[in-house]
């Protein structure tokens, strides 16, 4: 009982100090664009990923279980069909395109591993309503901001981009038939995960020809074919006005594992290959019919994970130095007589707007008191004694040099706020 | 499909707008206070709180369902036995008291109504490691601060504090057995919900003697008894010396519902009487034992939810004014040939701090996209045409004014910023 489930996470001050510098980026470039923060439930009727969320994701990976009218229910596994359930409730009311972002859990049962857990924050960030290659442009161009941000290089990151309906063009160009894409898409999608001569196999096993499937090899080989295409050059030309051209690449074998893409998908990779896809995206234009609705609002966004961020930071040293410790003074207690003396001067401290910790126990000898502030790495500690408080004045000792000198209360806000 | 599920919430942005600002203000008076935040994880085995939450939290209200191995899992209901748990995994490297505190979900199947969900959002604020009576009058403080941060008066919120084991001295006094107290603190618990006469019944079929009923219904009202015990009158002074002593009254009949208090209880009410008891807490000294470890480490803490905080805003008009758009600018895109200016300029404004949205799509006409900044409430425009292009200048539009003027980017960064 004292551990948290396996794949599930504490967070003691020192790793929300993480995710806390990780939310605040977040929202910090996704503000920059323009984005506007929403939430949704942390749990829905798995129906609503039946959709089209992929059949791995909806029967293996989702946490459900039968509420008391036998519906299944499910922890989310992602957002994406709740914003596009939101949007759909109040598109009457809402501006559109809408761009918006979150960050919040997402649970799969999964095997715990390097970068992935069973409970997992994401960032999502959505465009609806739109449908021009500007907008996918837009979504990647945010997440080569938040690379740059990181400190993360092109050296070192990687955003593969393709467009399923040019790859499906392709296909049916060389004969493939409309019932075989999307089998073809799940082999496809798997292409990274074994070697050569294991991929041609399952294609051969699908085309059942063996010249089709060179054709099909040669395809997914040919990264200049997207000039080709209107839509990829648009995006790629806007990507380059952004300055953002050397984080992205076409990649004619990327699909995605999501059922309800129906056009631009990309995800990134690291360039060492430590990892495998760090997070994905793509354009879905009929999931608000998908789930329901009689509306089709087009949409365009990524979601992407904060333990392989956290992991791909460390891997090339650039994972911040955090505060863990917010306080910046330990008001002492010096004796039960002077409390309520220390307790006036915590309150004018907190009024100065300085993060004042009151020493919990009057009773306890002020060295004790004083290596409790140097343990939890409190920078200043106040003392009133009998004397002090005669005098209407304070001792303000700095911790890190051991230094200390009797100032005014108020000179000691000022003194602490300066330093 | 298009709804959230009954009890649960969608956040829109402007909603989130209130969630933003309510945590914003938790964690600014948490952490004046010196307390450092954490977060556990949202799935729990049930064993965990089944040691001491309460049979109707455990058996009634919380969302539970069978893993793979059989074991009852639980969406967390509180967060109070998490934080037990992950202080005793690693109490040796703690420095106590640890003062910690968390904004997140908590799941409750309850029947909905206003100010409560079955999903909502929660503040706990604790101290382990401290059995000092100054630690309970400092978690008590912190929610009459957060009280004046929100302009509520002691007019309108009052927070009632009682003694758990100084009542049940009282009742052992009178010659309630040791195996009844437990009974009689359920039924005390009851107490603010039926009718005097519906009370003392129930109190007399416990004590089955009227006489002594009689004395546990004086107990009960004697609202100066507190000023024979030591432990409520250090904290009422200590109230007192922080200016709070309005926001507190003592009352015997406050007992809590949770099993794992110890001593001191508290809860708080509105005075005009819309709403139960807004939010609770007290100590809890043996919850550490309780959950399975050998350490005794004594706690004390609240915890307070977001929607009848909300509530009880409205109710006395003092809901925040909140802004939902954080965009300063809208870029424009005159015409497709000027795509990439419009682009480089949205980039400029981004680099200068700015909150910059650039608009979706290049082939709109101007007005429909000055419409979409006045919609939006964006207050500023920036428009460039084929005449600004060449003189490297931009047409900076003031959407509430209707003015506009020609400035370079730089200007119109400054503008913008000192706005």
């Amino acid at each position: 009982m004292l551990q948290p489930l396996k794949g599930f996470r504490d967070f003691y001050p020192e790793d929300m100090a993480f995710q806390r510098w990780f939310y605040n980026l977040i929202k910090e470039i996704s503000e920059s664009f323009g984005y506007q923060e929403y939430e949704g439930p942390m749990v829905e009727p798995l129906d609503l990923y039946a959709a089209k969320s992929g059949e791995e994701l909806v029967k293996k990976q989702a946490f459900t279980w039968k509420d008391v009218s036998d519906r299944t229910l499910a922890l989310r596994p992602e957002i994406t069909p709740t914003l596009a359930r939101m949007i759909t409730q109040k598109e009457g009311s809402l501006t559109f395109p809408v761009k918006w972002f979150t960050y919040g859990r997402r649970f799969r049962y999964e095997q715990p591993q390097k970068g992935r857990g069973r409970e997992f924050f994401q960032w999502d960030i959505d465009v609806l309503g739109s449908d021009s290659p500007e907008s996918d442009a837009e979504i990647i161009a945010i997440a080569g901001t938040f690379y740059q941000k990181l400190g993360l290089t092109p050296a070192e990151v990687k955003i593969k981009i393709n467009d399923r309906k040019f790859l499906q063009d392709k296909l049916t160009e060389i004969g493939i038939a409309q019932e075989k894409i999307t089998p073809l898409f799940r082999i496809i999608d798997k292409k990274s995960k074994v070697d050569e001569k294991a991929f041609r196999e399952m294609v051969n096993t699908e085309t059942g020809n063996a010249d089709i499937t060179d054709k099909v090899i040669d395809i997914l080989n040919d990264k200049e074919s997207y000039k080709t295409s209107d839509w990829l050059t648009k995006m790629f030309n806007i990507l380059e006005a952004m300055n953002l051209r050397d984080y992205v690449e076409f990649d004619p074998a990327i699909v995605r594992g999501l059922d309800y893409y129906t056009r631009t998908v990309f995800e990134s990779w690291d360039v060492k290959g430590d990892f495998r896809a760090i997070w994905g995206g793509g354009r879905y234009d009929n999931l608000t019919e998908d789930i329901g609705s009689n509306q089709k609002i087009p949409g365009v966004g990524f979601a992407l994970g904060d333990m392989v961020i956290s992991e791909l930071l460390k891997t090339n040293g650039k994972f911040p130095t955090l505060k863990t410790n917010t306080s910046s003074v330990l008001v002492t207690i010096f004796s039960p007589e002077l409390q309520n003396d220390a307790l006036k001067l915590s309150l004018k401290l907190r009024l100065g707007g300085i993060n004042t910790e009151l020493y919990s126990d009057p009773t306890s000898k002020l060295d004790k008191q004083l290596k409790y502030a140097d343990k939890k790495g409190i920078p200043w500690v106040v003392i009133i004694g009998p004397d002090e408080k005669e005098k209407g004045i304070v001792v303000l000792k700095n911790m890190k040099t051991n230094s200390q000198e009797t100032l005014t209360p108020e000179e000691a806000v000022a003194k602490i706020k300066t330093a």
